[in-house]
């Protein structure tokens, strides 16, 4: 097993190879699009199964709309369209024929062309909002409180695995509301679902904010987000909750009778997740010798490795590894026993960190004659010895303790990386050198921001959610300003 | 709320009639493709979170793979690509723009056609193939044991809810081993993992089989199905477990050394189920009411609805309802607990009825007084008086026993419509007077086969499993036959 590019030498290297090495995914043979291995598809479906229980928790229920847009739909919210209209997937035939010059090829079949082309959905507001329609009469049959797990597709022209990728798998919630406020509360609601959902369940802690007009969901009135900061020091917008205001309700004609029997357009919020929520995990948390799993996302979160000579022995450990696999299994904790001959402890161990596995629990010869074991926890790369004595109770416990560390650590970094800064040149010299969030003030005008995007690649990433307020002046216009707002690059 | 068509009257009018308004799916605007709305899809769920279950218990793990497959590996496995040209849908373009005759029309941009056309899976051999030859290299890589959950496209020209849809969902397993035996003995274990679900999860009865040689998925040595019945006597293949010989690994050229040093090509299978599963749900255990669910299945497995007049009298009941819900729900009983003002009694039966809930409960003031419920079968429509005390354990033994009445009401009909047939007209008479399944002798060949087709529109759906062996002629050519194998028309 060859060792990972450090960090420190190349950041962008290092996740490439992780991402490979550790079986998370890798490239497909077509364009942009990535195959997610078995461990890696693991992970996002812990990912998956918690926020899911989190929607139908907050009210939601899952449904499925087509994977094609007509042509048509996708017309019809314009600033939505501009936006996506650029970078997608354009269905044009449905047949394929063999190629008369040769009978080994086939070819698009000429006479197969649809009459109307058809969008391989980069997002749904248009298809479901086109349904909506059909199914919203009156103020009975609101709010609406849907969510989609499903593949979309951006026809990307740079990606990287699992952070921008041309088809990617994400959920996309789609509601409708009687008024604008239930609409926002809506909104916000969702922004604190996946708030709370990363930080309690990924260790990874976030900024709630709100995006500046240029920032915005294409179609959105509001766009709301999570920010996270990654190790090097680049942002990563890890949710979105968008209040669509009437703009779908309009676009797509759903109106409604209020109690008051008048006639009014619905309320919209749409909000998504996605498998980038993976490249979050992991340039949070992991470091040189591969992946660090919290033990809420791990899909094996103890190891147990056997250490022996000859075959005697190992019967000897394995008789007692499998009754704390037993143990451990009964408390509803995922266990391996890696007792497999072929490969020396030493490369199971760099394995077991390549892969990110929380806890591995060592136990030799000297460990049977003691009743302990050794247990190495992978955040910190610490070892102990512990009796063997209610072992699964240390275990359980520890796992805790290490969700907790593991997010203490994210938030110091994140902590030491939010730098406030009044001039330019100290905003540049910041970002070069110590990069991280930076917050500052600002005009408010698309122009600064504009500005500051083309010279320095950092974006508003927030406007923070109860932002503490305080006069200033902005970084290159010099106007007035009440509040800072979360400058950084970004992924 | 309408009443459906009767079934009697017309089968196909009453199936629609209830996807629709039981809220199970309805049409999009997209050619071919449907919404599944979310009582529907909460019931596909079901289905998914248990086979996703099984699956994992056999072994497999769950990946993703790329949603587009370029034309060029669709060609190289002959008889797949065959199989599947006919109708899918091309991806020939990756950007729309404005369209300078109509700012706000947007049309294709030709300057973005792509060198490959990329074709949307209709299935994933091809994709999957071609990564595992990155993946095998020794026999110590095999088996792979990997199973997607994904949605697949096919251009049909005539769809049907459920049945036949362009998209549809679905999961495909495709597995790799090193020998012959083992790849057999995987596809066979899959195909008793499908069976088992359908009878005991689905309570739908099927016949375990293999088909002749054209009704074989197309690049497979031997396709392994299961065949259910459905009411109007018409068969449906519920699943399939294909054994892929080494076509695929030649096609895809995936080698590997084995154990002794030799090289070989990866044995395949892959098997699939579908959101056809739903079709076949509700052709089998539903009524001219709506749909019968059984309690596995049931989304909502009691409903309990209050008899009252007048708000005093509601909240008394509540107090009891509330306390029974409870109950209920801490032995894991999904239970809805109706108590809404706008809807009379009868109404809410009704619509029940047609959700297909297992169990209704239904208290009024004099069981408030009698400390009684009354409890209605959705199942065979019984109903009775139970006294209030430990209700919660008659409920949950009501519930297994709906379950088995269930699959045993099916499996009466199934079995009560298996006709043994030796002559072509009684064949011809049974098929149009009876339908269900016919157990008939064949000659073996294709032409015979392809002849009765024709003729009756009758098809082979397999020749079963463990099959009885018995000395016969068959239908057209009179020649010998050693087994019956089992007919019908088919969805």
């Amino acid at each position: 097993m060859a060792k990972l590019t450090s960090r420190a030498e190349d950041y962008s290297k290092w996740y490439n190879e992780l991402v490979v090495n550790a079986d998370l995914a890798e490239n497909s043979g077509v364009r942009g699009c990535m195959v997610i291995k078995p461990y890696g598809y693991a992970i996002w479906e812990k990912m998956r199964d918690e926020l899911d229980k989190q929607f139908k928790e907050t009210g939601h229920q899952n449904a499925y709309f087509p994977l094609f847009i007509p042509k048509s739909y996708f017309e019809a919210e314009e600033q939505n369209a501009e936006g996506f209209a650029k970078e997608c997937a354009v269905v044009t035939h449905y047949r394929l024929k063999t190629d008369p010059d040769n009978p080994k090829k086939l070819i698009v079949d000429p006479e197969a062309k649809l009459e109307e082309e058809l969008i391989v959905r980069p997002t749904s507001e248009a298809i479901i909002w086109s349904t909506y329609k059909k199914w919203i009469q009156s103020y009975r049959d609101l709010p609406i409180l849907i969510n989609q797990w499903a593949n979309v597709v951006r026809w990307e022209m740079r990606t990287r695995f699992f952070l921008r990728t041309a088809e990617f798998l994400w959920q996309e919630g789609h509601t409708a509301h009687a008024t604008k406020d239930e609409a926002i509360e809506e909104t916000e609601k969702m922004l604190h679902v996946y708030a709370e959902f990363t930080e309690n369940f990924m260790a990874i802690p976030v900024i709630r904010g709100i995006k500046t007009p240029s920032e915005r969901f294409a179609g959105a009135d509001e766009t709301y987000c999570i920010e996270a900061l990654m190790q090097d020091g680049k942002a990563l917008q890890a949710g979105t909750s968008h209040f669509l205001g009437q703009n779908f309700g309009k676009a797509f004609d759903v109106k409604f009778t209020t109690k008051e029997g008048k006639i009014e357009h619905a309320w919209g919020t749409s909000w998504g997740t996605s498998t980038r929520l993976m490249g979050a995990l992991i340039m949070t948390h992991s470091d040189d010798l591969g992946l660090v799993l919290p033990p809420s996302l791990a899909p094996i979160q103890v190891v147990i490795v056997p250490i022996f000579k000859g075959e005697e022995q190992l019967a000897q450990i394995d008789e007692v590894a499998f009754e704390v696999q037993d143990k451990l299994k009964a408390k509803g904790i995922s266990v391996k026993y890696d007792n497999r001959t072929d490969n020396k402890p030493g490369w199971k161990f760099a394995e077991y960190e390549l892969k990110g596995v929380p806890i591995r629990i060592a136990m030799g010869a000297r460990d049977l004659e003691n009743k302990t074991v050794e247990i190495a926890r992978r955040d910190n790369l610490t070892k102990e010895t512990q009796p063997l004595e209610n072992i699964e109770n240390y275990i359980e416990e520890l796992l805790s303790t290490i969700q907790k560390d593991i997010f203490d650590k994210a938030l110091q970094f994140r902590d030491t990386h939010i730098t406030k800064v009044d001039a330019y040149e100290e905003f540049k010299t910041v970002l070069e050198e110590k990069g991280g969030f930076i917050a500052a003030h600002w005009d408010g005008t698309a122009e600064e921001e504009e500005q500051i995007k083309n010279e320095t690649k950092a974006t508003i990433r927030c406007i923070p959610l109860n932002n503490e307020l305080e006069e200033g002046i902005s970084l290159i216009t010099g106007k007035p300003s009440k509040q800072r707002v979360i400058f950084a690059k970004a992924y």
